[in-house]
């Protein structure tokens, strides 16, 4: 049966509720104005909880990437020794734009679907801690991981005191909780068309007293992303380079829907969308891709079963207007990704499993029928009545 | 008398029309799927022709300073030669990310309120013509200038016949006429938020056959900006870090209106808008800022008068919701600027005037009740009937 309107089950873009479609096509206001000004403010006064800081939020016109690159440029300068802690596709990407600067990169690399051990960051800082930078993954979106970044952290901390530790939080900011001034990272970005139930094209960079002063001497080449020229505007309510006022207008109302949602309900729902996710794709006969003791509570990765082809699949899911997202890189066609992140909501993530069902059926994989969202209410039920959200804050984040 | 919604008459975000406001309220796509292709080929393919080029042009999430730094860190070396030409605040900014990516910039700095004469540019090539690049300004947003490009241009060619021509045109294309082929310029650059009637977020880079070949060997770092990694998707009509989708959206609603109204009656229709306001506000008694002969189709910058306080004269036009744009840098409190861009029409700019009226004599700077209007009606029905659209192709570009 075919939905009217798409299910878009990608890991962003996300699906904007009404209220923040309609403030996109608000008209438009000088950006240089007071109305500007105390958007401006609502926003990144609002971003700063979920970000868990009292660092000033710097609102970039640009996708994830390029708040990844603001991150590095502000930092460091060409020659420095960085460590890059990466587990997939975006943890790669990062590594990348710290080399195109000059900065002497060494890689943790982790196999795709695993978190970065504590134990393993011990071990290699054990061998050698002359970093001037730690990059790190919250969550990555590649593979369906959320990585221990508390205990990170305190690894880094412990053994690299000096190191700055520069996190990619794009995709699990706003779904999860987190805490920068309390994991005392320096710089932590997200990205608008993530969890923040927002138009893509807006990203955030949380900068740390610490990484501040590191940006004065930091040489790596900069102008559009430097944060210095941003940091004297923030009072005001203002941006140096035309912001993309219509997302600000989008993120302003979904902002305002996530207030009256309230933190710890926004946290309970992803955790009982991701648990859903899971247990129905798992009583579908899915294997899931990812170390679930690491599950993300936004994303979730499925390998491609032996012997069925991801492309007919997928037609048939499309044919029933059911988005999801391939695999990235070395997993194209070996795994499948469903997003549930921002506006997600638990029938959804079951019309989701029930359309998944149909198209098996319909690829010749019979399965017993209604049992993925039996399980899948099953799970969410669970989740929400034993209260969890996943804290983050231990090793343990969502356990399935 | 006050209207119920704004006169946004600044030089960028520009007001937008119901049917492209609209369309900032879709749903979000998948931006890596078939119908996210469509739209970009739209766009990408309507952009060509104001561009006047065959090029292939990429979409970047950013303002359209981060294109400008697209503009010369994929063209160029740390410690290359460059020639900045500038007429302003925004020809001094492309400067200044030369510098900043280190390279060895002599700036040809002209009189803000006067254009770049060839004749300079030809004494500047004749004394040193060892340049990699000379960058230059199409139309000067701070004071209200529009250089005479293909005139620049092929003193450059005949001089410099190796040194790439970088060009702003971030606040001219789509306004007036332009012929980057034809005038053989290498990389050319806009913003949706200026004459293309969308929201801020997208800019875009035309990329001529011997700049993408100059991107080979150009070793300024980039990551965010690199056109190279654009390049690839552009038959598929993908980018490589997501896109500002609704501002794409926008755009293409934009670009259906744009070519429903037909390119020439465009031009005609700032060419009359830009006479209406310069005569308007002349026969109100002020000053205008800018050489006439170079006057800009899309943005006028006048003088305050002697004895006037802009702030005083502005919180009167803000009590009547006409909101004008300050001067920038040095001209702050000397000059304001009024945008005729995008979807202006005359009878805004008639409003404009009369509103400028009511407030000179409320601040106590009586006028004879309705010259200017009179004066912009008359100015705007000459430039139509004379059927000039400035060519853009003289030096002569749109003489009141």
């Amino acid at each position: 049966m075919q939905r009217f309107e798409p299910n878009l089950r990608i890991p962003g873009p996300t699906a904007l509720p009404s209220a923040v479609r309609e403030a996109g096509a608000r008209q438009m206001i000088n950006h240089r104005g007071p109305e500007f000004g105390a958007l401006f403010g609502r926003i990144e006064s609002r971003l700063k909880g979920y970000f868990g800081t009292q660092n000033d939020i710097i609102l970039l016109t640009a996708a994830g990437t390029g708040a990844l690159e603001a991150a590095i440029v502000n930092t460091l300068s060409p020659s420095d020794r960085v460590l890059a802690v990466t587990i997939g596709a975006f943890g790669d990407r990062f590594a990348k734009i710290a080399t195109a600067y000059g900065a002497e990169v060494t890689k943790l690399a982790v196999d795709w679907g695993q978190a970065a051990e504590p134990a393993l960051l011990r071990e290699a800082l054990g061998r050698d801690h002359g970093y001037q930078a730690i990059l790190l993954t919250h969550n990555e979106t590649s593979t369906g991981v959320t990585n221990p970044i508390p205990e990170l952290a305190a690894v880094a901390h412990e053994l690299a005191p000096d190191a700055l530790l520069l996190v990619d939080g794009i995709s699990g900011l706003g779904a999860v909780p987190f805490a920068q001034d309390a994991w005392d990272l320096d710089v932590v970005v997200s990205g608008s068309q993530k969890s923040w139930m927002a138009a893509p094209g807006m990203s955030f960079v949380s900068v740390s007293e610490r990484a501040w002063t590191a940006a004065e001497t930091a040489r790596m080449p900069r102008f559009y992303f430097d944060l210095a020229q941003h940091r004297p505007g923030i009072a005001a309510g203002s941006t140096p380079w035309t912001p993309a006022v219509a997302v600000l207008f989008q993120l302003d109302a979904a902002l305002e829907l996530m207030e009256q949602e309230g933190a710890e309900a926004i946290f309970a729902r992803h955790a009982a969308c991701a648990a859903a996710t899971r247990a129905g794709l798992t009583a579908l006969g899915f294997e899931l891709f990812a170390d679930q003791r690491y599950a993300s509570n936004t994303v979730t990765a499925v390998k491609v079963p032996e012997g069925l082809d991801w492309k007919g699949l997928n037609a048939e899911l499309k044919k029933r207007r059911l988005v999801l997202a391939g695999g990235q890189g070395k997993l194209q066609g070996l795994i499948f990704r469903v997003g549930h992140l921002g506006s997600v909501t638990l029938d959804e993530i079951l019309g989701a499993v029930g359309v998944i069902e149909e198209a098996l059926v319909a690829v010749g994989r019979p399965v017993s029928p209604g049992v993925g969202v039996a399980a899948a209410q099953r799970a969410a039920l669970d989740v929400l009545a034993a209260g969890s959200s996943g804290t983050g804050s231990s090793g343990e984040v969502a356990r399935a």
